[in-house]
């Protein structure tokens, strides 16, 4: 699938624009998803998504977040999912996520994405520096295929590390490669119901997953 | 380190046109590189390549590939590596590749690089396809980092991946994986002087520098 030769210039000044953006700027790129989705390339991604049950449901049900308070959250038993998640948010300065609108399939995995963004770094394991963010971005492209806003991503972050964090390059790169595998070990999280789960254990909401507490693969630095 | 943001323009002008130009445009990234490249980011390289002796020596001595005859190389005896790369060049309609000037470390790195080129590709196995093609720059970035060139070379084909071959994504993020995980398997095949090992047989080379025939870890499908 090619995209209108036309709609190309105007693709790539978002592109330059966010390679010169802080990281971190999620909605920046779900903007430039929003683009850039249409129904065809939707149909593509909701393939994948669909050889899962769960992922087939979730497409059907779109369990939402909705409002949370991460102050109760961070109230919650210690180890909770719950906890550890509110704990994240509030330590790194976060607000709650926002309610995107949601009408259609397209619209349904965007809102989704940026309201489960910040559970998924703590689920995976993948904290929020430069690393962190590309590691669970290897892990988006593994589980949430073809997809055009995630491999844009990517490709974003590690011409980023070229102008503005040489030195990091191996580190970046390695971490792409073991969130992909991740990816591919663990069950999908696309769709995941997160509201039941925050009284659990992140251990065990991990292990319910296939979390194990191994790295995919030996990454060890040569 | 950061790049001087007045050249990032620049850049990202001579990126947005290697998306839009056709794959294999090697020379359009040599380009690229020979512009990026400093004495400061060299010696970053350089620090990784010389941790290997034969990169080291190879650093010192320089070796070049030279003139080299397709045809005598193509008609050297059946399995030989000369063989082997005498028809991939041919069969894929190429040249032997242009004998470029080096007066530095950094013409040095680039002139090898693209001379040796398609001989990695034959001994690491990566096809010229488009996910052969993005096997070999996770193998480049795995062996050959920091480099500011191999990083913009990969995110320049993801880009291209999500504007032209959205079905790809998934076996192009794969053969990213699966020769970045290679790359830190074998050994270094920097610096290399390939012509007195064309007429071994390439299942020797290939054993010599640590090729296995088994992929270096599980990429089944999902």
């Amino acid at each position: 699938m090619r995209i209108d030769p036309t709609q190309i210039p105007a693709i790539m000044s978002k592109f330059a624009h966010l390679v010169e953006a802080p990281y971190g700027d999620f909605r920046g790129i779900a903007d430039m998803a929003q683009e850039i989705m249409t129904p065809e390339t939707t149909a593509l991604l909701a393939r994948t998504v669909m050889q899962d049950p769960m992922g087939a449901k979730a497409l059907r049900d779109r369990p939402r977040l909705g409002e949370i308070d991460l102050q109760a959250l961070a109230a919650m038993p210690e180890g909770t999912l719950g906890c550890r998640y509110g704990h994240h948010m509030i330590d790194n300065g976060y607000s709650a996520p926002p309610i995107l609108p949601v009408s259609d399939a397209e619209s349904y995995f965007i809102a989704h994405l940026v309201e489960v963004h910040d559970i998924w770094h703590v689920v995976t394991g993948w904290n929020t520096d430069k690393a962190g963010e590309i590691g669970l971005q290897g892990f988006y492209n593994s589980q949430l295929h073809p997809s055009q806003g995630f491999l844009a991503l990517v490709a974003k972050n590690l011409l980023k590390t070229a102008l503005e964090d040489l030195e990091q390059a191996d580190d970046h790169m390695r971490a792409l490669v073991a969130g992909w595998l991740l990816g591919k070990k663990v069950k999908p999280l696309f769709g995941v119901d997160w509201k039941p789960l925050f009284p659990e254990k992140l251990a065990d909401v991990r292990a319910r997953f296939g979390f194990s507490d191994e790295p995919p693969i030996s990454l060890a630095s040569r």
